[in-house]
C-alpha cells in the first residue's frame, strides 16, 4: 500500500493521534532516526519517541494505546523483540506499521499495515527502508496537523534514489584509500548531527564493531567539544559525516578542530556529492542520512576487502543462542 | 524558589503546556536524561525532547513558543552554546528554567527561572543537578497531567541523597581493585538501559575519553545483541550498569553474554546497594542514574589515582578558544 494511503486509512478509524513511535534494534533502529528527527523538529503537537524494541516492551510508555502509531522496523521482520514490542503496541490498541524487506515474516504479520522495501538490487535499494519510514512520518505529519513543506519533500523521495546511484559510483576511489589507510587502526570514532546522527552511530556499531570486530565509539558533533575532543591527537582516527542542512555549522566547527590537530580525519560530505542542488533547502536536513549511508557503505566494502573479513562473518550472530 | 514554586507560578501565566524541552552539552545533557526519560514514559499528553545545545539552537524546533518549557543545564552556567539556546527559547515565548551551580553567571541571568545546585560538598551534592531535574519534570506531569506516583517520587527525592553517601563509604576497595585492572586498557566499553543509559554515556565521553584521555564506547544494553556483542572475546573491557527497575532483564541478558564470553566485566548494580529497598518501586527506575553516578565518581577517582593523571587534566578544555 503506498505510503499516504496507510495514513489516510489509520485517519479513517483513529481521527485523533497524539503519539508516534519508532521502535528497532541496533541498525533497523538507526533507520528510523531521520523520521523520529523530522516529527522531532516540526511537529506543534504529535509527541514522538524512538525505542530501542526490548525497553519499549519492558518499560512501555503508559502513552501507548488507541491514539497512537506505531512503526517498527527489521529488516528481516524476525528480529524477537520487534516482534515482541510490534504485538504489544497493537494488543494496547496502537496502529501498528512494520517496515521489512520480508512481506512472509512475523513481524509482517504482528502488524496493521506492512511497508515492503527493497535491499540487494543496488545501494539506493538498501535506503528504501529509512527513506520510507521518513516518508511515513511526513505523511502522518501532513495529514494530521499540516506541513508547509510537504510537496518538497515529496520531491525529495522521488529525488533521492537517483542521487544515491549517481554518488556511489564515484566514491571507489576515496573508498580505497580509506580502506588502505585505516585497515590497521586500534579504534575509529565517528561522528555526525542533525538526522544523521544515528548513521554514526550505526556505522560504529554495525559495520565497525558487529561487521569488521574493530573498536569505537560514536556520539553527536555537537558533543565533540564537551567531552570526546580530549582524545584528539595527531593521527587519531575521526570518520566525520557532514551534513547540507541548518547543523552544518556544527560539523564545521568539528572538522576544524580535528584539522588543527592533525587527527586522522576522514570527511564524507553531502555536500560534495550535489545533495542541495537535487533536494529542496526547506527539507535538505532530511535526506542527509540516506546519501550518507550509502557512501559510507561502500567504505565498508573496502574495508572488508582488505581485511580480508567479509561483511558476513559473525563469531555470535546467526551462530548461537542468545 | 522550591521545584513545586516554580511549575505553579508557570502555570500560573502559561495554563497549557505542550512541550518540555531539555537542553545541555556532554555531561550536563547527559544529567538531564532521566528526567526526559520519566516524562516519555509516564506523560500521556506532554511532548519531551533533550537537545545537545548547539542543535536546539541552530536547527531549533518548530514547536518552541509559549506553549513550551525548556530547562537548560550548565555546572559553571557559562557553557556558551547553553547560554545561546536559553536566551534563543526565552526569545521565541517559551518558559525558561536554568540548573545551574552559579546563580550569578550568564545561564542564570538568562532564564526566567533558576534552580541553584551543590556541587563541592560531597558525592550527594555532585547528584543534585540531575535529582532536581528529575523533579522539576515529576512537578510538570503532576501539575499539568496529574501523576498517581508523585508522592513515591518526592519520597524518593528525600531519601536518595542519604543513600549515596551510604553506598560510596562502601566502595573504594572494588573501586581500587577496578582501577589497577584497567589503567592500562586501550579501550572500555560501558552500557545501561532505561533512566541510566546516559550514565553509561556521560561516563564515556567525560570521565574516561576526556578525563582520563582514554578510548571508549558506550551503547544502550538492548541494542548489544545488535552490534556491539561480536567485539566481545575473552578479556575486553564492558563496564555494565545494571537498573534495579522494568529494564533489570535487558541489563541481566547482557550480563549472562559478558560472563559467557569471558569479557573482563565490571558490574555496577543498583540493588548491591539497597536502592529498591530505599525507593519506592513505581518510581524507581528513575533513581538508578543518580546511584549509579555517585558510584562511579568513585571508580573514576581511583583510576586517576593510579594513572597519575588528575580529572582536572586537560589538553584543550580552559587553555585554547576554539
Amino acid at each position: 500500500m503506498e505510503l499516504s494511503k496507510i495514513i489516510t486509512s489509520i485517519k479513517k478509524e483513529h481521527q485523533e493521534i497524539i503519539s508516534v513511535f519508532f521502535v528497532g534494534c541496533g541498525a533497523s533502529k538507526a533507520e528510523l532516526y531521520p523520521a523520529k528527527y523530522f516529527l522531532e523538529a516540526n511537529a506543534k503537537k504529535l509527541r514522538t519517541s524512538l525505542y530501542t524494541s526490548n525497553e519499549f516492551l519492558y518499560a512501555t510508555p503508559v502513552s501507548v494505546d488507541e491514539s497512537s502509531i506505531v512503526i517498527t522496523c527489521s529488516l528481516g521482520g524476525s528480529t524477537p523483540e520487534t516482534v515482541a514490542a510490534s504485538k504489544k503496541a497493537m494488543e494496547l490498541g496502537a496502529k501498528v506499521i512494520a517496515i521489512t524487506h520480508n512481506a512472509n515474516s512475523a513481524l509482517a504479520k504482528n502488524a496493521h499495515y506492512v511497508v515492503v522495501h527493497g535491499f540487494e538490487a543496488n545501494y539506493a535499494a538498501k535506503l528504501e527502508k529509512m527513506t520510507n519510514v521518513l516518508g511515513l512520518a511526513a505523511e502522518i505529519l501532513y495529514q494530521y496537523e499540516g506541513y508547509e513543506h510537504y510537496e518538497d519533500m515529496m520531491d525529495g523521495m522521488a529525488k533521492i534514489y537517483g542521487l544515491i546511484e549517481k554518488s556511489v559510483a564515484t566514491v571507489l576511489p576515496s573508498a580505497k584509500a580509506f580502506a588502505e589507510s585505516h585497515k590497521d587502526e586500534p579504534v575509529i570514532y565517528v561522528m555526525s548531527s542533525g538526522a544523521t546522527q544515528e548513521v554514526a552511530y550505526a556505522f560504529s556499531i554495525c559495520l565497525l564493531m558487529e561487521m569488521q570486530w574493530m573498536n569505537s565509539g560514536s556520539f553527536h558533533d555537537g558533543e565533540f567539544f564537551h567531552g570526546p575532543f580530549e582524545i584528539v591527537e595527531k593521527d587519531v582516527p575521526f570518520i566525520l559525516l557532514m551534513n547540507d542542512g541548518k547543523t552544518r555549522e556544527l560539523d564545521s566547527r568539528a572538522l576544524t578542530f580535528l584539522h588543527r590537530f592533525n587527527a586522522k580525519t576522514t570527511l564524507i560530505d553531502a555536500k560534495d556529492f550535489g545533495l542541495g542542488s537535487v533536494i529542496k533547502s526547506s527539507v535538505v536536513d532530511y535526506f542527509n542520512p540516506m546519501l550518507i549511508t550509502a557512501v559510507l557503505r561502500v567504505y565498508a566494502e573496502q574495508l572488508a576487502i582488505l581485511r580480508d573479513h567479509p561483511l558476513t562473518k559473525r563469531r555470535y550472530m546467526w551462530k548461537l543462542e542468545y
